[in-house]
């Protein structure tokens, strides 16, 4: 208590700082709710070789930030997962080509994403293609004056005419990029990237639509080979239309560990799947959910000792993974604590079932049916709400006489269980009134069956989801 | 307009001759929303040979009806669906059990449903089937001593042992019936029941939980082949926990039309299809889903000319298939209408798609989303969230390119085009707002593939909607 107390002090501390630096373009407008403040980093480990900045170009109607742009001194092996919606957004698209072009090429050239907030370029049509492209020049071409501006100026290692920078977009559907804008915004990032705490917070800014806090985390990790270590940036942003089905809407990893292709694609893919594709806001799978990993290497080339993790036969493959899973992780539990006007955070574990199919599925309908989530916002222990959802989620093995379900208390207090076998177990209303009353709500249902489980983390429905989605347009 | 109006002057008028009669039990506190008033029937053409009535019984913490009980002089043939939710309500087992014996025996023998309101039975173990067996038989007790008092004492055509009433609750999940109440609730009935508006009336009040009026609804039908006619009295309850995947939460259907066993199974599969499994309020499939019908066959008994509705080789069978299944479409729009805190009715029609399925999946997708449903609660043309939820139903097929957006006006003015061939129009904005004010919405999704259409019928994600929902059970 005493540690978050002092964090929101700092935090508070940072963001007056902020205010006061060159490249706090009026974020004075910019409160983050008190109880968000533990979440807000003040510093960080960030990667080398990787710089970052964000500045307010006039998408949004407040005067915040909305384009960022981070890039790595040298190119990157990169990856990403995109949305399955059947409806993509234009950079969604460009991306996806993009990056089949530059594994066709054998050469990584990747270096930069460049992220806009406040129209999303979905269903834009031919002029939206065309925008993601003038994003992306726009965006190399300032990586030219930067490496031109660099004292220690990298030769680019390939001549190839792919461009370097990956696309994100974010806000409403429907309406174009106001180009002419964002393009001028690019360039006006010239002399205000670097690679401090201040720089990455800004971004992170960047990338908030209707978000009311910044997600952004890092981890410094150490090889169980010895071989060396490497640090990990996370940026991501919500809050609604989250319910990914590959990652949420934008998320962008900045690693300076050094990772073959095949071994960042199977890592992320392996991440992704315990982590943004376990989380839901409200259901609604966007048109434009992205995640990004560039990993630029720079930790193995900076020091004598040149490393870099292979898929097959490498001990620090599987801790790579098993890492970015639970960073990613700990990337997506913030954007469901930030979902739309959530009160609570929720998990929701579901084991021995017949499979972990049938386990996620049971813990996302769960996660996704208003009668549930409304319960937890009144904080009533309604569990024949979270009863009828599992059953018609139509999981491929069901026993009702076989199913117990437990509230389970935070602070580590005893399990109370609601019902048992199939059988309804009378309960302490106050008990149970006490254990769903702080933010960190966690049930358990036991299906009973065989070994799997799955967890899913979700927030509920309050009336200020009501408030912000019926008029978030205007 | 003068037409609801007197209608709703009738209504008012109608509740208060309720209040002064025998059965209207303490229902003072029963007020209907002015707008909702005109869905309230003031009188019927109901089946012949039927008797309703109701009564509170002290199951709902007020003092409203919450039990009722409707029987024919003479056996019927009956049908129903049920709730496809892996987790059953006792009564859904039971129905479904006592159905199959009496098909089994081949000699109709159901003649009455008894429903309770304000308690579920669902997960309830064995003492909740117990409780559904007792129900039963004190209805069919009180039918005995109904026959012995009637004037015409019907000799009952089958000593069968199997019980004559179905059985139907609806309420709270996981708690045990108050079977004593209810039990001499059945038996307080006697003398009570009878066959006018007002007994039905107060049948339908009986069906009620959240549910902010009654649902009941008649129709004198000629058949085609000029055998004779018949009648169709049809109720239902809302309000929420409702996406039927099979039927309602509890509607019953009685008819003096004669027909067969196996007309009659095809029949409500055929209608309810088009009807109770095209409507979703939240997208919650609930453990208690019932529709029943009963067909006593006295409009043709009742006159020299004997005929029977036969599956095979019969015009009539076709219109009573399509009179039944418009029947209860009336009936489902009224449980939409009628759905927790809506403000809006919005009919989804999706046109040209490769599959009825695939039609049906996206219409379904787009009511089901919080965020399209809320936007129509903020009267917002957010169109985008529309076409969101159209590509994460995964039709089988989908091109975004031939997709088609419109908003119909319900006063038949032209329709507005928001999306054409996957291109934004730019649209007036002023002229969205004026389609989106009143309470009926109609919506357009042409896909431009094949030929198969579908509609869905919903309502809009209100305050109101929390807040029921945050304090159902409290």
């Amino acid at each position: 208590m005493l540690l978050f107390k002092s964090l929101a002090q700092k935090a508070t501390a940072s963001r007056s700082l902020f205010l006061n630096s060159s490249f706090s373009i009026r974020n004075s407008s910019t409160m983050f709710p008190e109880n968000k403040l533990r979440f807000i980093p003040t510093s960080g480990t960030y990667p080398l070789g990787f710089f970052a900045g964000s500045l307010c170009c006039g998408i949004k109607k407040t005067l915040r930030n909305d384009l960022t742009f981070i890039y790595s001194s040298t190119p990157c092996t990169a990856s990403a997962a995109f949305t399955k919606n059947l409806v993509k957004a234009a950079p969604v698209t460009f991306d996806k080509s993009l990056l089949d072009n530059v594994k066709a090429s054998g050469t990584p050239t990747i270096r930069a994403v460049v992220v806009n907030s406040g129209v999303a370029n979905a269903v834009t049509g031919i002029v939206g293609m065309a925008n993601c492209e003038k994003m992306a020049n726009a965006a190399d071409k300032l990586m030219e004056l930067c490496d031109k501006d660099s004292k220690n100026p990298i030769v680019s290692s390939s001549s190839s005419s792919l461009n370097k920078t990956l696309v994100m977009s974010t806000g409403v559907i429907g309406q174009q990029l106001p180009i002419e804008k964002i393009v001028s915004g690019i360039s006006n990032l010239q002399g205000k990237l670097g690679s401090d705490h201040e720089h990455w917070f800004q971004a992170a800014l960047g990338f908030m639509t209707t978000d009311t806090f910044p997600k952004i985390i890092t981890k410094r990790l150490q090889l169980p080979s010895g071989k060396g270590s490497f640090n990990l940036c996370g940026i991501a942003k919500g809050a609604g239309m989250i319910h990914p089905n590959m990652a949420t809407l934008l998320s962008s990893v900045f690693t300076d560990a050094s990772i073959s292709q095949a071994a960042l694609d199977n890592a992320l893919s392996y991440a992704v799947d315990l982590s943004f594709n376990s989380i839901t806001v409200d259901g609604d799978t966007s048109t434009n959910d992205t995640i990004t990993v560039l990993a630029n290497g720079q930790a193995s080339t900076s020091t004598g000792n040149k490393w870099e993790i292979q898929l097959e036969n490498d001990p620090d493959f599987d801790f790579f993974k098993t890492s970015l899973a639970e960073f990613l992780k700990e990337l997506a539990i913030l954007v469901v604590r930030d979902g739309e006007g959530a009160t609570k955070f929720i998990e929701i574990n579901v084991t021995n079932a017949g499979s972990t199919e049938d386990a996620k599925k049971i813990a996302k309908s769960i996660a996704n049916s208003p009668l549930v989530k409304t319960a937890f916002y009144g904080q009533d222990a309604n569990w024949g709400r979270i009863l009828c959802a599992t059953g018609y989620s139509y999981p491929s093995s069901f026993n009702p006489d076989t199913v117990c379900l437990y509230l389970v208390p935070k602070d580590g207090s005893p399990q109370l269980p609601l019902l048992v076998n199939g059988q309804p177990i009378p309960f302490d209303e106050a008990r149970a009134s006490e254990i769903l009353k702080p933010e960190d709500i966690s049930i358990l249902i036991d299906l009973g069956i065989s070994k799997h489980s799955a967890t899913v983390y979700t927030c509920d429905l309050s009336h200020e989801y009501v408030n912000i989605n019926g008029s978030y347009r205007s």
